[in-house]
């Protein structure tokens, strides 16, 4: 933090919607805003709208040059390169140099990361993993992502992609395909894709009666089986053990490599409550090796879910650092531009 | 490093030897010796013979007041509590405060960890992960043990036992009984135990010929196992692929943890060479997450055999802090010890 710039903009970018935010040192989202990622076909005509959104955002809280800096989440966004890596769906060719462009455009130095790893930073930041040293970030959503923490250091690795546990296999013979193109990844079961997956399998191998049966079995998703659980459901409620019982066990494995003092689940599946929680510390339980056994809390998300991601990412802006291109820019373009 | 006292001792503590060794900082084994862990049902007996030995040592080489710390590495020894915790194969009660009982003992700082970290240190100063900053040692000896690098930061996590890789969880069902209770772990079937383990497995199981069914079966070891596969047998080679398989499937999925330049073999399995190594790199290969397809190395230890525990042990020294307890002696019972 800097007495003369007290804010930092955290940037979420979706496949569908970029939201940002105007965040201060006490981790308050002053004000914010969205644009369409997928409205511009080319990148500089999104980087030119996200940066006149911003500057409109930065003027409407008279925060002219005291932007610090700006985090990002992105998919596949690498912290070390500042790229967004090939394999991704954005609607440009990739890689992206993202951080050196947005850099450039704003003039203030950026810092990027993936979602899930921006999502672990905002939690050491401002959530439920404040003042923990060493945790494992668990994101279940459409995918499973995960943001590890080792001695109060963010884990990149050697190549800036560490922390990718919705890819370890989970079901080495005869598991479920996954998106990365092989098969019984962790994510093809405990994501909400996954439990939506399940759910299906067991309408379909099982002829016990169920609420879901009344839903187009294609289209049905977490949600449904969720509420389904909730109104009693058995076959629901027991997808909802099913999926607890794989990431129980997952975390226990975890567990023995970097001994965390806690996994902190965020996203939407994180929002189950017991039906989640009970079968997953039941499965941790029951797999933990002995010496670690009662000592690994599972924590849910702090963060309030419309800023979580722009707070998460907005963390990473302290920690940006001007790239050489842009040491010169003494005088940025959120400082320079005229006022509206 | 001090210049004035330019060495370390490296104690490699065995539930059969302890090894020990005065090293210099380009890690050359001044001179070395050992004696009978198990000689002595009281510990402070071990410590006073072990005391007594190394002043020997010591004095042999003109190295009185010139030991800079020790470091040790001893099983389930905990780096941040100095302790040796229980679940461990010596003949004393444990928890054992080693740390503080042998910096007492020989005025001088000790540092303790167990001893797969303290061959991951040890490769990282003197042998084949020189330079690198991410890896992971993998020990494959009677059991599997393992120690994690990140950032070129040795992971302990947050209670000091990070890195058991040995007992992540390979085979969810019908796993072998492994010697923490669980089944299905790693080193059940990729340690020199698992190599005779399924050695006898297929002994059993199989009726095709072997050059291994000439041996007792219940006494066929990793060695014989070797011997034969080397000497052209189909099924002792086989045993081997089949172990190599489950461990390159293993590394593959650790990568997606801290993402590691490499990893480092190291112990007597990890000298059968293209046997193991061949199908590792296959499985580790057709499983890898395709971001990290390409990246991530498998070294041997380069550390001479003999010297490698005490090695990898003395590294250690070098980080040991005094204690609070032993601040006030300055004058060291090296330094101080009458001349024999």
């Amino acid at each position: 933090m800097n007495n003369s710039k007290p804010y930092v903009i955290g940037i979420d970018m979706g496949g569908t919607n970029t939201v940002f935010g105007i965040v201060d040192a006490r981790g308050v989202v002053l004000a914010s805003n969205s644009i369409k990622t997928a409205k511009h076909s080319n990148i500089n005509d999104y980087i030119d709208e996200l940066h006149s959104e911003a500057l409109r955002l930065i003027r409407s809280i008279d925060a002219e040059g005291k932007i610090y800096g700006i985090g990002v989440g992105a998919p596949n966004a690498n912290y070390f390169t500042g790229m967004i890596e090939d394999g991704v769906n954005l609607p440009w060719p990739t890689p992206i140099p993202f951080a050196q462009m947005l850099s450039e455009k704003f003039g203030i130095p950026v810092a990027i990361t993936n979602d899930a790893n921006a999502a672990a930073i905002g939690e050491m930041t401002y959530g439920a993993a404040r003042g923990l040293k060493d945790f494992i970030m668990i994101t279940l959503g459409t995918g499973v992502g995960s943001g590890i923490v080792i001695n109060g250091q963010l884990v990149y690795g050697h190549d800036g992609f560490a922390g990718e546990l919705g890819h370890v296999i989970v079901k080495r013979n005869n598991g479920r395909l996954c998106g990365c193109g092989r098969t019984g990844c962790l994510e093809t079961y405990c994501s909400a894709t996954g439990v939506a997956r399940t759910a299906r399998e067991y309408l379909e191998l099982r002829t016990d009666p169920s609420l879901l049966r009344d839903l187009d079995i294609d289209s049905i998703t977490s949600k449904d089986v969720y509420d389904a659980a909730m109104a009693g459901d058995k076959l629901a409620k027991e997808v909802f053990e099913y999926t607890g019982t794989i990431l129980g066990e997952a975390l226990a494995d975890f567990t023995v490599f970097s001994s965390p003092e806690a996994f902190v689940l965020f996203g939407g599946l994180a929002k189950s409550g017991e039906l989640l929680l009970k079968p997953l510390r039941n499965a941790m339980d029951k797999n933990m090796l002995s010496v670690f056994k009662g000592k690994v809390k599972v924590l849910l998300s702090e963060l309030k879910e419309a800023d979580a991601a722009v707070l998460g990412a907005s963390a990473l802006g302290w920690e940006a650092k001007p790239a050489t291109t842009t040491l010169a820019a003494t005088a940025t373009a959120a400082t320079a531009a005229p006022q509206a």
